[in-house]
């Protein structure tokens, strides 16, 4: 039996287990003794709000007429689809031509594949604190050294950020980027305003760094107007951007893009086409299609409407029954991030999972620092009477758990 | 403007560019112009094998039945796919079960996420000379020095592997494993004797190995019975294997898979989730109903009987046509590798497709050393009417660059 350590290379130690199979795991055995999850653990959309009836059609249709629709497309995605998308984000995001898209199989292989370009081993990244969990750990496992800044109401604490940019001193240049998700954040919910998107922009240009801008959760923004994207405002070529196609169209099709100045992007094409040859095909031509025919655009009005509702039933139910919590209200998106004092969010999940089947994800791993006692709730996914039941056992569990851990 | 320069890592520089794109972006250059172009250089099945009448309509019913084929999957795959494959694995492969199984989307995720847990800068992969190039340039991209070991009409030399490794003294301990395609090799189409596989299973042993096993081209062996894999032989747990089911599904799915060691594949799945999070899901949905309906087995009937049909009569031509052409049978796959005298790969395929409209991929590429000489034709996709028409093209002008070169 070949001993395997001896195999293994340094990036070895690197590699953090997200919790979210384990819960995911926990989740389906609990279902399998025939107890129903009411889950808030989810990153998904509602599949009830997509146009699956559409998709079906859609999806028929292509593979009967294309026959391409089954094989291996350009490295870089369809063309057809990068116009369309090229036209879809120039209207809502920031403007940009399809032949500066890269089409991949989910942002989180975008992100991936511009970090391995971008990182080496020592190498800082700084991020809002907490971030995503996934593209944190992705960082992580290229070796690089995490700076979570720490977040508020308007997103990113600029102030904080410069002041930690300040101290860095000498290791100012191993910074290679600063990653954002500036709209309805994962996990806080929380967006950036106005005024710190312009701060952010010129403390970049005032110490020369990268921005990567995650827009993915833009669309689910519930106000009339959408701010304007990081990059939208960028005159220097200084913001990379990703976006995806999951939350509206369905987290399962796997598309996702970036958008980087011309000497990066070739780069990514040379190294793409080698990990993951091509985005999926028949999400592709699928994709077409939900853009071509404003599929995309009515979904996302749905969707918006009926998040919108979830989170109001949410909220008003966190107020009314566990009045320790504190959040921040989100302006769309996904997610809400509470904050339960005196408890172990790790701890506290697993046994609300355990004892009353309400799946939650504990938040202390999307965090760079702290975290401990926060737990993120997903409010797209559940219907509003599992989001009823659920808060319901949740405050339940909570108030004798407060006591219990209290004796 | 920032100054790129500063933010990219060592490895921006590890990076190539495959041929294949720009030859892509050639064929469609020439196509626009409204002229009809023969291509040699796919590596897809055939769209008029694969059952798109069947996929159209399953994937109709899918997207209508099933809320969750919109959904994020678990990173490992659906359970279900996972034991309908290993099922069929274990049917014509080896023995696996279900568990054992970690579902990628597509083979080249899944031997990068394993090169990049075993390969640090400055190790050792050992390779077929040819191999498939994106993964010998996925390999490169992680810093790994890469050595060839020359192939004949029975697969790899495994006498040259032994005196290689021999020579290696100090430097042994950097290899990080043989890379192995054994049946109806890419690009040679060369399969490994099952001495030759024996004999490679016991120099892993002497030295302390591990082999990746890559059996994409498995189910297109046209012979009878299919030689036994390497994981199937393997005693002692050295054996990773990675397949896909591209080759005969089709190409766009983008399913792949991996099946490693307990320790190994713990960590695989880990560090998956923040890269791809999950595989297609639709495509998985797809995959099941392909296995369970026992589509798959008939595609590949279909395919061999397709594919071997059409390697006849392009090795009819070649054998007819450009006499001095050198190339090994192939039993199977989808290519088969040229070595003409006197010439260069690069140019001659270039001015092939420029004058003649005839698309092929320099074989120069996919080598660690040689093969300036050497060229790659796909058989599997073009009809019989195009391989006809593109050899005679081809051996045309061979001919004539044959005369102009001697000029």
């Amino acid at each position: 039996m070949p001993g395997y350590s001896r195999f293994l290379s340094e990036r070895a130690s690197l590699i953090q287990p997200s919790p979210l199979s384990s819960i995911i795991s926990k989740i389906n055995e609990i279902a399998k003794k025939g107890i129903k999850v009411i889950s808030f653990a989810a990153g998904d959309p509602d599949p009830n709000v997509l146009p699956r009836e559409e998709l079906s059609k859609i999806s028929q249709e292509i593979l009967h007429d294309i026959p391409s629709s089954v094989l291996y497309t350009p490295s870089i995605g369809l063309e057809e689809l990068r116009e369309e998308l090229s036209k879809f984000i120039s209207r809502y995001d920031f403007t940009v031509s399809s032949d500066e898209l890269i089409l991949t199989g989910g942002s989180t292989v975008a992100i991936d594949l511009l970090a391995r370009i971008l990182v080496d081993s020592g190498d800082i990244v700084i991020l809002e604190n907490p971030s995503y969990i996934n593209t944190l750990l992705a960082f992580r496992q290229l070796g690089a050294d995490l700076i979570g800044v720490n977040i508020d109401e308007n997103g990113m604490n600029v102030e904080e950020l410069e002041k930690t940019l300040k101290n860095l001193g000498e290791k100012l240049n191993r910074v290679k980027f600063i990653y954002t998700i500036p709209t309805c954040q994962n996990p806080a919910g929380v967006t950036m305003s106005l005024e710190r998107r312009k701060n952010l922009l010129e403390i970049a240009t005032k110490y020369d760094l990268l921005i990567l801008e995650d827009t993915a959760y833009n669309y689910l923004y519930f106000g009339e107007h959408t701010l304007p994207t990081l990059k939208s405002m960028d005159k220097e070529g200084r913001v990379i951007a990703t976006g995806t196609l999951s939350k509206i169209m369905g987290t399962g099709f796997r598309i996702g893009w970036l958008a980087a100045p011309n000497d990066l992007r070739k780069l990514i094409i040379a190294e793409k086409q080698q990990i993951e040859f091509c985005p999926p095909t028949i999400s592709q031509y699928l994709a077409i299609e939900f853009l071509k025919r404003r599929i995309y655009e009515r979904s996302i009005e749905k969707a918006k409407r009926v998040y919108q509702e979830k989170l109001r039933v949410m909220l008003g139910l966190l107020k009314d029954r566990i009045s320790e919590a504190r959040f921040i209200e989100p302006k769309g998106g996904m997610f809400i991030m509470l904050e339960l004092p005196n408890i172990d969010g790790e701890k506290f999940s697993n046994d609300l999972l355990e004892n009353k089947a309400v799946a939650t994800i504990p938040a202390k791993k999307f965090h760079v620092q702290g975290g401990e006692n926060r737990i993120r709730l997903n409010f797209s996914r559940p219907s509003i009477q599992e989001i009823e039941e659920g808060i319901m056992r949740f405050a339940e569990y909570y108030r004798n758990y407060e006591k219990r851990d209290g004796e």
